[in-house]
C-alpha cells in the first residue's frame, strides 16, 4: 500500500492503519500491506485470473449513495468478472483517489462497508494506494482470482445449437437507478430495485459450476443484449432470442418499460451462458430459489442476433436501441 | 479490457481497437482484452508480486506533461515497485478515467508512449477499464511480477551494522519538478532534470541481482529520509546517514537547494537498500557506469534515524522539515 503525495489530510495514516491494513490481515502474504507490492502463490495445478473496474461518482454510482455499498458494489463488480470466469477469489488491490469532500466518516463507512463484503466472499485486501483529487471520487479495483489449469469460462465458445441461459431476473438494476434518478415508484416497487442497482449478487458459485459445463460465459453488465453481443461477436456466431421468456421480476413488471430494461439495462451483473441442450438437466440442477436458471434462445450458425417478441415476430430497432448506446 | 457506460465517445470502441488491444498481443493469456479477465500461469517455483499505483492530473503529474511520457510514468514508478522486491515484470492493468478535454489525438500519444516502455521492460497490457470523469484525468495501474519463491526482497529485513546503500543519483527529479513549476534554470539545467521527473529508471536489473544479498530494500518514492524511515520503522531498527555522501550529480549541485531535494525530494525511483559489510564487494561488482552504488549510511541497534552534515554533526530540523510534509 503506497502512501504519497497528494494524500495531505491530517491522520490519514492513522485512518490507513486504523480502517486498511485490518483488511490484509489474515493474507500473509499482503505483508500488512507495508511493502512495495503483494506476493501471492497459487495453489497447484491452478492459474491467475485478473482483472479491473473502475468507478467514478456521478458515473458509476450516485455521489449521495451509502459509502459502505459503493465499496461493496466496486468488489462485487470485480466479482462478477471472476463469476463470469468460472474463477474463484483471492484477493484485491483498490486505487483510492480521494476528493476533499470526502471526510474521515464518509472513509470509515466505505472500508467497513469493503471489510465486511471481503469476508462475506472469502477475499483479502492485497495493495493499492491512496491519493487525493480535484475532481470527483474515483476508485479502481483489480481483482485476482484463481481457476484449475485450463477451465476457465470465455466468451468465445458458443456454437450453434447451444441453448442460451441466464441466471437470475433481468432488468431491475437499471429500473433502480431510474427510480434514483426521479422515477416516481412505491416504497416497495423502490426498495427491491434500487437494491438491485446498488448491490451486485457475483454469480461465483454458479460460475464454479459452470466450469466444463457452459461452452461461453459472460456477466450481464452492459444490459443483455450487448453482453449476448459480446460472446456472439467473440465465437463467431448469431443467435435467436425469445423476449417470452426473460426472466422479468413481478416488481420490475409493475414499473414501466421493464421489457427495455431486461434487454438494455446494464448492472444486472446476472451470468448469461450458453451450453449444448445435453446439458440442460444438469443446468436445472443447479438453480436454486434465490438464483433460478432461464433458457431464453439459441445459438445459430447465422450470424446476428434476432430478438424475437411475443408473438414471434423480430422486435422493432426502437425497442433494442439501447444496445448501441448505453 | 471492460467498455461500460460512461464511455461516450463516437470511435471510442474503434480506439481500443486500434490502440489498445495491440499491446495485449504476444500474450495468450491476455485473450486479445476480449474476455472478463485474463489468465496468467506462473513458471513453477516462482509466487506472483503484485502492486497498484494510481496518478492524478495536477497531483502526481502536470495536464500538460507529454501524453506519452505519462503512460511511460505510470507504467515505471509501477516496475519501481516490482524492481524493490526484486521481481521481474509480467504484465499489467490500466484504469483510465478519460475527461472530455482528452482528445483522441492525445489518447494515441498515450498509448503509443506506453506501446514503447512495455516493449522495453517486455511486460504486456492483460486487461483494464475505460471510464469517463467530469474531474482531472484518473489512472491507475496494477503491476503484475514474479519473483522465484522465497526471494522477494522486503522493507523488513535490515539488521543493525547493515551498510545502507542507494543506486543512481538523489533530488534530480524533485528539482525538475520545481523547475516545471518556475524555477529559473538554464536549458543545461533544465532538460536532465526535467527528464528525471518525467522518466523514471526502473532499477529492474539491479533488484534481481540484489535478491539474496540485501537484507532491506525499498524505492525512493516519497524521498530518502521518507524512505529510509519506512524501512527502519518496519525493520525495527535505526540508522546514522551521512549527507557528505549522497550522490547528488553535478546538474543538481548547480541548482539551489539541492541537498534538501536529496534528502527529502520524491520521484527519483532508485533502490535504497542495506546488505552486511561483507556483501559490499558483491555490491560493488553491480554498479555501472549509469547507475552507480553508493553507500551513504550504516543501519544501527538503536532506533531513529541520525543524519550527519559534512561535519558530523546532525542535520538541523529545518533541513529534515521534507520528511513530514513530503
Amino acid at each position: 500500500m503506497t502512501r504519497r503525495r497528494g494524500t495531505t489530510r491530517l491522520g490519514e495514516f492513522e485512518l490507513i492503519d486504523r480502517l486498511i491494513k485490518p483488511l490484509a490481515r489474515g493474507f500473509p502474504g499482503a505483508l500488512d500491506l507495508e511493502d512495495d507490492a503483494a506476493l501471492v502463490r497459487l495453489p497447484e495445478g491452478s492459474e491467475l485470473v485478473v482483472a479491473a473496474d473502475a468507478m467514478v461518482a456521478g458515473v458509476h454510482f450516485l455521489p449521495d449513495d451509502p459509502p459502505g455499498l459503493i465499496a461493496g458494489k466496486l468488489l462485487r463488480v470485480n466479482l462478477s468478472d471472476l463469476a463470469a470466469m468460472g474463477a474463484d477469489g483471492l484477493g484485491y488491490l483498490v486505487t483510492f483517489a480521494r476528493p476533499a469532500a470526502i471526510d474521515d466518516a464518509w472513509l470509515a463507512a466505505f472500508w467497513h462497508g469493503m471489510a465486511a463484503d471481503q469476508a462475506r466472499f472469502s477475499v483479502h485486501l492485497l495493495g493499492g494506494d491512496t491519493v487525493s483529487t480535484t475532481g470527483p471520487l474515483s476508485l479502481s479495483l483489480t481483482i485476482l482470482g484463481t481457476v484449475p489449469l485450463g477451465t476457465a469460462l470465455r466468451r468465445s465458445g458458443a456454437r450453434p445449437g447451444d441453448e442460451v441461459w441466464v441466471s437470475g431476473t433481468l432488468g431491475e438494476a437499471a429500473l433502480g437507478l431510474r427510480i434514483l434518478r426521479g422515477l416516481a415508484a412505491t416504497e416497495e416497487q423502490a426498495l427491491p430495485l434500487v437494491d438491485r442497482y446498488r448491490t451486485p449478487r457475483p454469480r461465483l458459485a454458479l460460475g464454479r459450476a459452470l466450469r466444463g459445463v457452459a461452452h461461453a460465459a459472460i456477466d450481464v453488465s452492459d444490459g443483455l443484449l450487448a453482453d449476448l453481443g459480446h460472446i456472439l461477436d467473440t465465437s463467431r456466431v448469431g443467435a435467436r432470442l425469445e423476449t417470452e421468456r426473460l426472466p422479468i421480476s413481478v416488481v420490475a413488471r409493475s414499473v414501466p418499460d421493464a421489457l427495455t430494461a431486461a434487454l438494455t439495462g446494464g448492472d444486472d451483473y446476472e451470468l448469461l451462458f450458453t451450453a449444448p441442450p445435453a446439458a440442460a438437466e444438469r443446468i436445472v440442477a443447479l438453480a436454486t430459489a434465490e438464483v433460478p436458471l432461464t433458457r431464453i434462445g439459441v445459438i445459430t450458425a447465422e450470424p446476428g442476433l434476432l430478438v424475437l417478441d411475443r408473438d414471434g415476430r423480430p422486435l422493432s430497432t426502437s425497442a433494442r436501441a439501447g444496445w448501441q448506446h448505453f
